[in-house]
């Protein structure tokens, strides 16, 4: 009877749905977690907002709050934040009064914490529906609660709360969703084991926020425009920004766990960054291919290193962890409260644009946008005061989303005039009338068409309205979720070893917080000595970077990431030697995992590389074409060589397939190869030859035991590898020992075992191999990272 | 006797040089052109300003004015320039004035006409000394006359007024130089038979501006700083720019000759750019070295083309020239008045950097100054009120060296002080103080160091100086002379056909003369229809693009230029199309200087381009290695592989070089690629091969009667060349005539002939191979420029 006198007001009002719409079906509202923070604050306004919207648009609702306390305190609660919902401007208060009284009396509050109680709330909506011959349309249920809950609530949604086939379950999920890829996933598993893909909303609150969700219609009506321009020849960098003038204070016990990077990076400023970064799909309101091209888009993210990001802590974080989680005095937390980070895509678009992800807590001013900035590739004749400031094309040209707060005070879409004036959809987006003299990134607000919002709503009014209409385009999939996730872990893990500078809040921060880009990596530009927290401090003495001996020859030590760039340099060192003394730098590179990030490393970080001058030699490989993927060469190619400008004469792969077949020795590749370095190595021996060693101690493809390779005057050999592909062609030992330089590089705690073993034993090749890497008149240097040598 | 007085009242003035000073000896300086407008302006007060400085050398000193004039009123007219001579402000008036009349005293006015004029002269001189008892220390020439003079002068002083030996010449030659390279490498070897290298003095006043003289002693003393950040990786672009407010009025007889590139960019602006992007040699003071980085920065430049460049003409030149010139009312002056060019080094310090060239006449203001952009790399987290202005990492950074005039209105050096606080040496040059509200480079003339001339010279006076002191580095050597002409004569010889933007001069110029960079060229940002001045428009209508049939098959014809752009992008059309069909394009290309043009244009213009699937295979190869220059893929590599990224495993050279020889049957190389292409292509028919034609009509390396390649079934074959090398591998007709589609570039005037043959036989492949040519069932397209079509 309760939604009987429902439809009568309506009807009374002049806004009745005609019975046909009715038949739509009802729709019945869970908010789970309906007594807590988010609720009280936006998601009862955001249920109020879906009603007055869709009051007439044939579906009939109702709304359950639940909560673990008990009902008649619960209701009490319950009722004291409905009665404060309040009316939006642009809403008639007479109607709006009306429609808050008939929402009051279609909600009701329940008690969820048995599984009974779910059966229950489960029998009364079906009741209530035959009650009132109404059809079942689908039930939302809206997780406002701890993630450890989930789990638990997600079964007896299963098990007992399901709505009958037909109508739909739509399940709304908050975050966090783990705090790394491996919880992420568990969390996804068990959420998956409960609910289908296209039941999950996941939120993400950013998406609803108007200037972001407008990101992708915007570069599709723009298309005209956008897409000459939208790429890496025309895009000078990307900002993507989020700053905070609170700080912690109250929520530490959540803010200690997570940070910056997932409270904020992870979610909110990547899915902007997928939003600008991904190819645009023909249809963009269509789910699927928005989600297809934006995995796309994580695909081609360049993966994140230790110095991709600059980390910040705001002085007073330390006391106030340790006052609200009652630590010890000299508990140092390593969470970071800033963090700026850079971000490259490999895609042919975006290759090379920096992509600049900020945020922080207690800084200077609240503000949140995304900013476009193009580069400047006009020269104008006319000097500069003679100039039509509005429409001169040296001007900045700039595309900015303006999420909200900061100067503007509101979310708007700016658009240099010297770049064009856009297409914005009328009902939704109007230009900004008025102009104030405000600047925004350094021009006047004359210099931008600024549009505002016609209505302007609160994220959480856009999502649920969003999950009502299904719009899944708005909610993070799983695959999404766990795409992000496998993006920032790497970062994660890396900065748990990274400094953090302390800053002292607001806007005393003056320039500490700045950073700066350099050779693909970021670093605060104030180096003047400023406090640091660094939690490496505190570890032990042999934590740094170890020179000493190894097997009677230099070792080099550090993490792994220190290591690498270590050797980077020494190689480089060794390439610029060669070439001044010889014209030319022969180096042999082995195949294998570890030296990939290698590869990388020299790819990315060393400009001056006298690579038109280097021949790159292979140690070893497998029997397979070099086109196939499991192929050192292929690695090397395409972690190497098609970053730098080796020239195709000085590559020089080893035959392995000759005559469409592999390794067949009366092909003979290894005479081949071994006449190759005869005619272009002087003395056949190389520059430096850069070797790994297996767990089982082998090193190139020498194995223990090995007929071929570990002594006798054969410079290139046949091998047979105890695991797949088994086929091998490598330099022979002695080969390897005739070279000016070796450089053995061991990385991670798989080769702990092994590390000290080899570090006991004496010259044994036929049993270990690498224990004959000795170089008859050059030099061996052992670059070994900590967990090698330390376990 | 004359000498006598002056030394006497040097003594008396207590400046007299010691007698072993005097002993330095003496120098004459002749000034051909005494009373041309140059002297009149500049030559005579530098020479003052010489004798000035130089009174206590040690040396002493005679000025002898010479023209075409007969004796008395040359005189005259010499003494009326002498007696203006004013005194500078650092000077004291009464030294001054007592300098003054000795100058006076110490120049005489010759006429020189005739070859006895000079032997008269000389004589003259040597009784002078011998009188005096004076040994000659050696002569300054000054040619201050028409270029046409040059030659007759300069034999006359070579053959009757040489100094003795012991005693040096040196002859000073004002530009031009010659209009390109052929006229000039003409007049150099005229002047080469007179004078040694070291004798030659040709200057550049640009070398004498303050700024400009200072760049290398800048870079020199600020090593420490710009070490790190002169490179592409840090500058955004450079401009090097002249802007006069004055137009060709009175001078167009000189000025419609030459035009604002042979008038500024080729000398002045180049040189600037010399000084910007050489290598610093160890010692900047060293002629020798300077000249030598210099030679080799200018084998760098990137190659200039038609669209390199921006050109404009203010309107009233037209009809000045008319006027001046007396030309008939048709007569269209193609002359630029105005230049903008973009110039792109291949340098690893400069790839990918943008320098400007900028000049032009009738603008709005005049100005001269070179400003180095650096890229903004920082991220300022706090906002931009909050922003310490001075410090910023945000703000622009910038060096600057100010020519003169402009707001400025001095020559000047400033560096933004986010760069760094640069050395400058202390006695020439010092911080202005008393900073103005002036805005320079849109910052205000606060957030730079700004540094000034001690003592503000005149460039003609700096230039006689450093004549003196045999500063070769400040002047252009022949070497130096003929490597500009060669760098901006094919620019030059291909903008005649380039239409003229019209501009009405002064501040109405607006934004109609500013340019913008798009893909390595230029253009004017202002594409609204405004008045060309376009030459192609007089010309006959067959000037077009023209599409038509040639031997029954599509014909594309236009200027090689057009030509080569349009066959790119059809080629890129076809990759696309290839790609989206089977996933993989496979491109045969030919060997030749003709396609060099191509595989630039689709390296630099062409970023779309699927490189990543494309298969690249030879139509054809020389007998000889790869590596070695002479073979085509060598100059494949060269001109486009190494710029772009189509995978090693993607890249198919001619297996020429087998078992360490060339082309021996034996070794089966022809069969090798054989199988290659049908491992790799389907049906052994490739997407698109580029033929070219050669003059006797060989296509690939299959020349007329060729025993192989014709017809049979063999896909790859060994010929022979009638031009060595002689031996030859290449696909056979049969083969090619395989392909999807076919497309046969042919250029150049060399070719018309044989051209005009093919249109008109019919299949005769033995005799013209290329008509063998005739896809079976794909298609066929001719790319015939218009000099190889109508010759």
């Amino acid at each position: 009877k309760m939604l009987k006198g429902v439809l009568c007001t309506v009807l009374f009002m002049g806004a009745l749905p005609s019975l046909a719409e009715v038949s739509q079906g009802h729709i019945s509202v869970i908010l789970l977690g309906a007594t807590g923070d988010l609720a009280k604050k936006y998601l009862w306004q955001g249920l109020f907002q879906l009603y007055m919207d869709q009051v007439s648009s044939g579906h009939s609702f109702t709304f359950h709050g639940a909560a673990l306390t008990a009902l008649e305190p619960g209701q009490r609660l319950m009722f004291d934040v409905l009665k404060k919902l309040a009316c939006p401007p642009d809403e008639s208060p007479d109607r709006c009064a009306v429609l808050k009284d008939q929402f009051l009396k279609l909600s009701q509050y329940h008690q969820l914490k048995t599984a009974e109680n779910y059966t229950v709330l489960n029998r009364e909506i079906q009741t209530l529906l035959h009650q009132e011959g109404l059809k079942e349309a689908g039930r939302i249920f809206y997780f406002s609660v701890p993630p450890f809950a989930y789990t638990e609530i997600a079964r007896h949604i299963n098990s007992s709360c399901r709505p009958p086939p037909g109508a739909w379950l739509r399940v709304v999920l908050e975050k966090p969703f783990g705090h790394d890829l491996e919880s992420a996933q568990q969390l996804a598993a068990e959420l998956t084991s409960f609910f289908k893909e296209e039941e999950m909303y996941r939120v993400d609150h950013y998406l609803g926020k108007q200037a972001v969700a407008h990101i992708l219609p915007f570069r599709d009506q723009n298309r005209q425009f956008l897409d000459p321009i939208w790429n890496r020849h025309h895009v000078e960098r990307v900002e993507i920004v989020l700053k905070e003038t609170v700080d912690a204070k109250g929520r530490t016990s959540f803010y200690e766990q997570y940070g910056v990077i997932r409270d904020v990076l992870q979610n909110h400023l990547t899915e902007a960054l997928m939003f600008l970064t991904m190819e645009l799909p023909a249809n963009v309101s269509r789910a699927e291919e928005v989600l297809q091209s934006k995995l796309q888009a994580f695909q081609s993210l360049r993966g994140l290193e230790k110095n991709s990001a600059v980390l910040g802590q705001y002085q007073a974080y330390a006391s106030q962890v340790q006052e609200e989680l009652q630590k010890a005095g000299d508990y140092i937390s390593t969470t970071p409260t800033f963090a700026g980070v850079l971000i490259h895509s490999n895609s042919l678009r975006w290759e090379g644009v920096p992509f600049l992800l900020t945020s922080g807590k207690a800084l200077d001013e609240r503000v949140g946008y995304v900013r476009v900035l193009f580069k400047n590739r006009a020269y104008c004749t006319q000097s500069e005061t003679l100039r039509d400031a509005e429409h001169s094309q040296c001007k900045a040209k700039q595309i900015i989303f303006y999420i909200g707060h900061g100067a503007l005070n509101t979310p708007a879409v700016l658009v240099s005039k010297n770049l064009f004036r856009p297409v914005m959809p009328e009902g939704s987006w109007r230009e900004a009338v008025g102009q104030s003299n405000l600047r925004i990134f350094g021009q006047p607000l004359s210099d931008y068409y600024v549009y505002n919002p016609v209505k302007e709503r609160d994220a959480y009014s856009v999502l649920i309205s969003n999950i009502y209409h299904a719009r899944k385009d708005f909610f993070i999939t799983t695959e999404n979720l766990l795409a992000s996730w496998g993006f920032w872990t790497p970062l994660l893990d890396s900065i748990s070893h990274q400094p953090l500078r302390l800053y002292p809040g607001g806007v005393e921060n003056q320039h500490l917080l700045d950073f700066e880009m350099v050779s693909g990596e970021v670093a605060f530009t104030l180096a003047e000595p400023v406090e640091l927290l660094d939690p490496s401090r505190s570890m032990p003495n042999d934590y740094q970077m170890i020179q000493t001996k190894f097997r009677q020859s230099p070792l080099v030590s550090a993490w792994s990431e220190d290591l690498i760039s270590q050797l980077a340099s020494d190689i480089e060192k060794t390439a610029h030697n060669s070439v001044a003394q010889s014209g030319q730098f022969h180096l042999a590179l082995s195949g294998g995992s570890s030296p990939v990030v290698l590869f990388q490393r020299l790819a990315r970080h060393h400009y001056a590389f006298p690579w038109k001058h280097t021949h790159i030699w292979l140690v070893d490989e497998r029997c397979v074409p070099l086109a196939d993927t499991e192929s050192n060469f292929f690695s090397l190619h395409n972690h190497l060589l098609q970053n730098v400008r080796v020239p195709y004469f000085n590559i020089h792969p080893m035959p392995v397939h000759l005559n469409q077949r592999l390794c067949v020795e009366e092909d003979r590749g290894t005479e081949l190869y071994a006449k190759e370095i005869m005619a272009l190595v002087a003395n056949a021996s190389f520059d430096l030859v850069l070797l790994g060693v297996g767990t089982d101690g082998h090193t190139a493809s020498l194995f223990p035991h090995s007929e071929n390779g570990l002594e006798g005057a054969q410079t290139v050999v046949l091998t047979e590898s105890p695991v797949k592909p088994h086929q091998r062609m490598s330099l022979s030992l002695p080969l390897i020992n005739k070279a000016r330089q070796v450089f053995v590089l061991v990385l991670g705690k798989g080769k702990h075992d092994i590390t000290t073993l080899i570090s006991r034993v004496g010259h044994q090749p036929r049993k270990w191999p690498i224990s004959g890497v000795s170089p008859s008149s050059g030099q061996l240097v052992w670059y070994v990272d900590y967990e090698a040598l330390f376990g």
